[in-house]
């Protein structure tokens, strides 16, 4: 593609950089002044997300989705380098088979959505829509083992799950949301043990920290806020930018529970019957939620590149004479699309440049290209960074490899960033009060000796629950009590 | 990975090539005997699905699923380049939306399922489990389309949906299954039109001959059969080894017909406010029975090599000492790896050999591999093809070559010979009373005009019905009418 040759007509009066306005119009609520009004301003104008007809349930927009899709991308990725496999089971399941298992019913009966009618009939049985699938994944895995030859089993679904929310929030919690659930059998405890701490950290936490650029805390839930069922519940709590906690998701232990309910035994080499060991693991369009509160701003959303739908975005800054801007615009996109950068080109010179601008701020593109006909001239483009707001003219030639470049170094930044942010709100203490007092704000790390019920109460009174338990080194506890854990407690949604 | 030594032990005495049994104990009900029963017992056998609990809905086991992944990248991957965005919408439609398109309410009540409690109560309004989401996103995309400038817009979801099944069939007709839908909304009639005949053809047709190696014939559904609120609804019809038609999927044009009924409208460069003009499309996992029908024999599946979750297993044979031929066969499938083969190593030697390989014969791998220690002496393994039964032994280090070779031999195989299936099994006739004989076994292609109402009547007593209507020259018709249309008749699932 040639160049145009130069207009004659000069350019209009402008600054030499293009004008991206220096205190822009308002259009989000500042997170300092409340930080679930900027939470959902930005799902609104970014056009991410929409509350759904039904209450409670979500419309994901293209945009949003397109992350999503990068998400589940690499999560199934990693769980297929486990041995992971993924089926399909149905989204109907007998209500009997949710009161198999004592604790799950409990957990779940006040959550279910159940179908009474169908095919122009009242149902003489009325099925539950599934708020997991546990219980039918358990059932099936009962058929299908028989063997120590057949273990372990290990299962995947990606799927929509239904969980009847009284307050909703888009993302965070839903009636109906997407997911992955993990479900594997195995002949030993010791192993099932291993499977799901494999999947907290080689799975999950890194996922999160190299794609979501995300810094989460690996730890093991207190036995109040265990799945329902579980012996354990290991999870991956992050930070939000106003202090609170998020569980991005958790591996469970569910011993012999789920395998005693649904009878999932096998035939061991030496001819004797034995129970299973299972385990289960689910993240959800919940990440999504954690996204946008780790890494969002005044101006809007902040897209880690390596999960970006659109990872650089060129502006045609204002057209001159025979789309000379827009071929360029188009010629350099085309060679970012060349080195797998996901690129796409902004030749809507109809809208303002600075209300075009704000846009891509809002909906968060990683890098912006910013090109006028002057630019053109004088053989430049401005590369505007969406996470430190950093404006660089670079040659028209190099700005590909330049992009290459940032897209990387914002994916670290991110991540720096909310790791910094994370650690300067995070209080080493020794008491209940002085852990309240920091829950206001942040996180506190306290002996978990030093809570007991009696501080499991104080603590509840002002929102802050444990989010889970460390070892004295600070990796995962490995029991439920032990004189030297330590509890991360704080406020959460 | 060195080879052991060779070991000293002789072979036991066996057939130089591996002993698959010559004529295996039946597996399977053979096609001719009852080809529904050999259906389901292909299902069973092969482990690709299950019924579900509850009545009509099924399990997708993991080696379906994984077939079921590569169709949906590929038909992902094609709508995405026609410039089309994923997007997610509720499982939950209000019912009163159903009801605003008359002929759509008609079509979907006897089928839908209805939650009426959820949350522990009785729901105020019940709410529907989506049949489609036709509905909902006509009413998302009123809100979102303001402007000429919005449209097209071009919106794909991946999702599940309920339709109540009375005569359920696994892949075929279940209560539950999973698809793509597309909707789109345009500025006119002929861009509306264009598009959908670009999803019937570039996207469906072209995938389904491509990648599923089935061919089929593109044409004009007539008004009786189209989806309930279409103008238009275009079809891909094949034929399963039974001489039946399936129809693996549809693209409609719906006209304004919902964009008057959701109130999507735009305004136009000039100011005016009109209706757009909308498209839906759709394919299933009902496709997983059409690979089955269209390519399965009587030893099994026949999986074409570009869906296949596995498309080469390397067999021990039998093993000698030290692990030898495993190594060399774990050796060998990392080669087909390297070379992007979705290759896997089959070292259950505990299992009788030929077990094994009706096994794999079964699940339709499309090539394997058989090494034995006498093999691997000789410096030799024996190719096997899936669709032909043909075994070559072939000096080991060109086996990874010839694989590559043959997948896309077998690929091209297995369409060819559908192709001339249905071309053995396809009469031009005349007359409605020819059509009946015809169809008994397969399709007839009659002039359109020699049908008529008595002729669907009369077609219809023996369970015939028209799939298509082609032009004079073979291609998709145009209209409903016209004096040289050719009808395509046939029995269908």
């Amino acid at each position: 593609m040639s160049h145009e040759r130069r207009t004659e007509r000069p350019d209009p009066p402008a600054a030499w950089l293009p004008s991206t306005p220096v205190a822009p119009k308002r259009v989000l609520t500042p997170q300092a002044d409340d930080f679930p009004r900027w939470y959902q301003d930005v799902i609104n104008r970014a056009e991410l997300a929409e509350n759904g007809p039904v209450r409670g349930t979500m419309v994901i927009r293209p945009y949003a989705y397109a992350i999503w899709e990068h998400m589940q991308a690499e999560v199934d990725a990693r769980l297929k380098a486990t041995g992971a496999e993924n089926a399909y089971f149905p989204l109907f399941i007998p209500e009997e088979y949710l009161t198999r298992e004592a604790e799950h019913v409990e957990g779940f009966s006040p959550e279910l959505a159940v179908v009474t009618h169908a095919g122009g009939n009242e149902l003489e049985h009325p099925v539950v829509v599934r708020p997991t699938s546990e219980t039918v994944i358990g059932e099936f895995m009962s058929k299908w083992i028989q063997s120590h030859r057949d273990l372990p089993m290990l299962l995947n679904q990606w799927s929509n799950v239904v969980r009847w929310e009284k307050r909703p929030r888009i993302f965070l919690r839903t009636s109906e949301f997407l997911w992955q659930e993990g479900h594997t059998a195995h002949a030993s405890e010791e192993e099932a043990n291993r499977y799901a701490v494999r999947i907290l950290h080689e799975v999950y936490a890194d996922f999160m920290e190299e794609y979501l650029a995300i810094p989460v805390i690996r730890g093991r839930k207190i036995p109040q806020e265990r799945f329902p069922g579980a012996t354990n519940t290991l999870t991956c709590e992050s930070m939000m930018r106003d202090g609170k906690a998020l569980q991005m998701g958790t591996s469970h232990e569910l011993g012999q529970n789920f395998a005693k309910a649904f009878d999932i035994g096998y035939q061991g080499a030496d001819g004797r019957r034995s129970l299973a060991w299972t385990t289960s693991w689910g993240v959800s369009t919940r990440m999504m939620g954690g996204l946008i509160m780790a890494h969002g701003d005044d101006a809007g959303l902040r897209v880690p590149p390596k999960v970006a739908g659109t990872q650089a975005v060129v502006m045609v800054v204002r057209d001159d004479d025979h789309d000379r801007v827009g071929k360029a615009a188009r010629y350099l996109a085309g060679d970012l699309v060349g080195r797998g950068i996901r690129a796409k080109v902004d030749d809507n010179v109809d809208t303002g440049f600075g209300r075009r601008a704000t846009a891509w701020e809002l909906k968060g593109v990683p890098v912006r290209i910013e090109m006028g006909p002057r630019d053109l001239d004088e053989g430049v483009a401005v590369i505007v960074r969406r996470d430190s707001g950093e404006k660089t003219p670079v040659p028209t030639v190099e700005v590909a490899g330049r992009v290459a470049e940032l897209l990387d170094e914002i994916q670290q930044a991110l991540f720096d960033e909310a790791l910094s942010f994370q650690q300067s709100r995070t209080a080493d203490v020794a008491t209940v009060a002085d852990a309240i007092e920091a829950g206001a704000t942040g996180f506190a790390r306290l002996p978990w000796s030093a809570v007991g019920d009696a501080g499991l109460d104080e603590l509840g009174k002002h929102a802050i629950t444990v989010r889970c338990l460390l070892s004295a080194d600070g990796g995962v506890a490995e029991s439920d009590d032990g004189d030297d854990l330590i509890a991360v407690v704080g406020r959460s949604y």
